[in-house]
This record gives structure tokens, sequence and C-alpha cells, in this order.
């Protein structure tokens, strides 16, 4: 029986454009639709086979779940998994979760219910029974759990970063931002920070919050400067909190990096363009989810893995929040 | 022949959770799947109901494709669309076709092949065959063409604003970035820009940008204050552009506004962040998407529609980028 590939073939076209032909969906030039057209009635090829054809093409559909799409941190992890997807040529969709576990089960559902052959997700719940039990593979994003396949970096350890540089660089009335309680990478930076700050014996203050939607960081951003006036050093929960952070102090006339230094999390693409330009703890993300979307590819093709779980590097990327340590110690 | 809501009423419980029982996602107690289990045996349920009652619910599904997710204006639309789609109880899934005319005929593909019963589409090519052919409703978002569903903002009016409100804020030699050619709301805008500005019988200089991307900004932002030093009011082709612009003038030592003006266009989220807060053209982004979702709505429920193109106001969104009117008159 005749396939699309044979279709093609006699065609002299490729798969794709007979795909496009058979479904009326792009622009083919009409001495090239009658080539295809007659090629698919001198084959006999059927709608049998355009049925089996599409099946195909479906089964190389990757969903991606994200928490948060106003956040520029995950639109930047998802074009790296998109980018590593198409050169696959695999094709991926995206749901987003808005950190809500009820939405990010019916994205998972409407995945699986439309064939999806993997699944990337970026979610609070990695030991839920729904990734357990879906049968298709599935890389975490941004987050782990156990020893199951995921790409993340280490927060833990940008936390501890972030407080050791703005200690080397003078603070010493350090306040704490802290992020929203339910989402992990955003505790384990929390608990770095105030375990090195604790090692070192340094008192700080900590302020609460419950998102980082660029609305609210504002509110927080005040409530940081009410309550701790005196505060010479931010730890912010991310870029987003640490811009709001920076807007204001400068309204309240405060000099940064001279009266407050701040450090902020993620470098999204923003943060260099700020005034001054912000310093950060850098997740690659990038290339956190072009890892992800390579380590999906292998264990939807069964090749051998070498390393189910990548921990991805934090790097300090020093900006203009902070003082240069030259200036400290000179 | 017994369906999914007789299970759900014979069990005593939602829709919802029969379906999670049935597809074997998500959290369900014990108690309940097996009350659910129950129902199924004693009403018979089979499992072709379960293919049927799958594909209804497929039914419910939408596409939207986006050209940019890295730019934030194009996520604040996407949370307006798939807000409103949630509330109907309609699911939405992601493509982001990078502005490109391949990938974005691939995500159609991909969510026709899948069964979408409407479209979203923020395109560069709303005319072309693969929306007339599609055989079930679009709307255009941030696009327009013909007298087809779409929901768009008055770029040309936008244009023209700025070009007036930059100019009754006192700035003479005025620098308009033009935005990337085959993107239609920036040539819009630009268009808009230069008619009033000739109509002013006011001088100009272009900066042709190519993309939206803030990796690239930063170079235009160069060009521009290297080609026109004395350039003393921006008209940014957008917010990611206008941020850039300031970022390069304040490194040059210029006094924003005092030395150069700068407006912008969308009003994104950090766009109040910045210092000084970007006074911007706003489009209304996040209802412009629960209107184009809306409208889709409608469009699929075969309801009547009052109107089919929805154009939504630009308004001029005064901050600190631009002086005040008072201090040039007063």
């Amino acid at each position: 029986m005749a396939t699309i590939k044979d279709v093609a073939k006699q065609a002299g076209v490729s798969v794709a454009t007979v795909s496009r032909v058979i479904n009326g969906i792009g622009y083919v030039h009409e001495d090239t639709r009658k080539k295809v057209e007659t090629a698919i009635t001198e084959l006999q090829y059927t709608p049998n086979e355009v049925a089996r054809s599409l099946y195909k093409r479906k089964s190389r559909l990757i969903g991606l779940v994200l928490p948060d799409i106003t956040n520029p941190f995950f639109p930047e992890l998802a074009r790296g998994a998109e980018d590593e997807m198409q050169e696959n040529d695999f094709r991926i969709i995206f749901g987003n979760s808005d950190e809500k576990l009820d939405k990010e089960q019916e994205y998972i559902q409407t995945f699986v219910q439309n064939n999806v052959v993997g699944l990337i997700a970026s979610t609070n719940y990695p030991d839920t029974d729904t990734y357990r039990n879906l049968g298709i593979p599935v890389v975490f994003l941004d987050r782990t759990a156990d020893n199951r396949p995921s790409v993340y970096s280490d927060g833990r350890e940008g936390g501890r970063m972030a407080a050791r540089e703005i200690l080397a660089r003078g603070s010493r009335r350090i306040t704490v931002m802290r992020g929203p309680e339910h989402i992990r990478p955003a505790q384990d930076r929390f608990q770095g920070a105030i375990e090195k700050l604790k090692d070192q014996g340094i008192a700080y203050n900590v302020i609460h919050t419950s998102s980082f939607a660029f609305t609210e960081a504002g509110t927080w951003a005040k409530e940081l400067f009410e309550r701790y006036p005196d505060t010479d050093g931010v730890i912010a929960s991310n870029d987003i909190v640490a811009t709001a952070v920076l807007h204001e102090a400068q309204r309240l006339g405060k000099k940064v990096p001279d009266d407050v230094q701040i450090i902020g999390f993620d470098d999204i693409s923003l943060s260099s363009l700020l005034t001054p330009s912000l310093t950060t703890i850098r997740q690659p993300a990038y290339d956190m989810g072009r890892a992800a979307a390579r380590l999906l590819i292998q264990l939807i093709e069964n090749k051998k893995v070498d390393q189910k779980t990548i921990q991805m590097p934090v790097t300090f990327t020093e900006r203009d929040t902070t003082r240069k340590v030259e200036q400290q110690h000179g």
C-alpha cells in the first residue's frame, strides 16, 4: 500500500509538501498541487493512509507546562526547549499552569489526549501520581524530585553565593526577600542565603512575598523600606522583585549601590538594561531549556542516558547594583 | 447508553473526577475512585463512551499562535485569552512562531490535527490561504486583515499620539526608531508618527531595527546616539527598545527627560519599574487577549456577533521619561 513518502517521491516533492496539499494548509504552488494530486490518484493513496500519516506526525508532539509565562525567566526556558526540539523535528506545545495544580493537571490531560510522546514540566508538584502514571517520558525543568529525569540549577548554592558576595562588598544590615512558599526553587535560594548569613553570624530581616508578579513586586519593595529603613543590602527572590526594589530605593532618594546594594536572581533579559544595571545570580535559562529537551529526546528514543538529573551551575553576574570589591578593601 | 454524566451522578462526584479516574491522571481519593469504578461497572459505561467523552473534551481545545514569547507584550495577551477561555471551560494551547511563516504553519497544522475548535493568531500573514481554508473560526489578535474577525489596537493613532505628545513637550530633534519591517503593527505606529511629524513640518531621523529582542536593542540604542548625538526626543518602536535607549542615554551621561525625552509603545509590566519610569503609548494587552477569546467563543458557538473587528484604544501613559507640559509652557 502506498505511503505518503511514495507520493512525495512520485510527485518529486517533499513529504511536508504532500502533507500541505492533503491538509489544505499552507501555500502550495498550483502546479505542485496538481503533481501531488496526480500522484495520490495514481498510487491510490487512501484516506486511511492519510489518517495513519497524520497519526505519525502527531507522535512527534511534545507538551511543555510552564508555571508563569509573564515571568520572563520562563519564556527564555521555553525558547531553549523549543529550539532544541525544532532542530530535532519535534514540535512543542505550551500550557501555562499559573502555578496551580488543577490547571497543571488539566494541561497534562490535554497533552496526553493529544498523543504527546513526551512532557517537560516546570511543576511544584513533581512527586504526585500524575507524573508517575503517565506512561510517557517526563523531564522536570527548573524543578527536581527523587532521582527522576530533571534539569535544574543549584538554587541553594545561588542563595549562598548572593549572601557571600553582598557580605564581601560590605553590607551588614541585610534584608532577604523570601519568594513564594509553594515555589521550590524560590525556597532553595532563600535557604541558601540565610544559611550563609547564619554561618557568618550576620543578623538579617525577611520580607515574605507571595508571587513573582510585576504588579505586586512594588508593594513588597515599599514594605521593605518601611519596615527596615536602614537596610544596606537586599537579596531579592528574583530579578522582578529586585527591579522593584531598585525602583523604590531610587524613589526614596537612596543611592544604589552606595547606600544600598541589591542582588537579584535569574538574569532575565531586562536586568542588564536597568540603570544601574542589576547584579544577579544567573541561571542559564535558555541552556536549561535546551538540556531538558535533549534529555527528553534521549528518553523518547530509548537511547542510553548518561545523566538523568542535570544540575546546571549558577554564576555571580556582577553589574552595578553592588559595589566593587576593590572599593571595599581599598 | 450511559454517559460520563450518568456515571458522575451515580457516583455522586463531578464529571471532572470521573474523567480523572478514567484517564488515571491527577489525584483522586481511594474511596472516590472505588465509587466511580462501581458506577462505571453498574452502568456498563463502555470504552467507546470513554473515547467519545475524550473526543468531546478535545473539542473544547483552542490554539493560540504567538509571534514571540520573549517579548513580554505577548505573554500578557496570552494571559488575557487564557483567563477568558478558562472561565468558559475552554483550554488553550500555545505555539511560538518566532515571526516565521513556516513555524506558524507548522503550529496551525499541529493544532488542526489535534482537533482544536478555534484559533487565535498573532500573525504577520493574515491574508494567506492558510487561514482562509481552515474550516474553523479564526480570530486575529494584535493583527487584522480585510474584514475578518480581529482584535487589535490603533497603532497608527498610537504613533501620531507619540509624536504629538513629544512635540508638545518641546522636543525638536526627534529620532524615530522604526520597528521590524515584517511586523505590521510596528509599521503602523511608525507611519503614524512620521505622518504627524511631517504635518507639523518637523524634520526627523530614522533608525531601522530588525527585531524586538532585548539582546539587540542595545545595539540600536548605541547606533542612535552615535549617528544622531543631538537627538532630544526618541519615539521608540516598543518598550523594549525604549528601555535600551533609556539605558544608553544614562550611560552617556544624558539627563532623561531634560536632555532627551523618550516615549515607548505597549506599556509592558517592567516599564513602570524603570527609573525614570517610562512614558509610553499603552496597548491594553490583557484586555485585547480577553476580547479575542470572547469573540472566538461567539464564533465557535455560532452566536450573533455584533462586532467582528474590534479596534481597542491606545492611551498616552505619562510617566517620567517626558517633561511635564506645564514646565514647557510655564
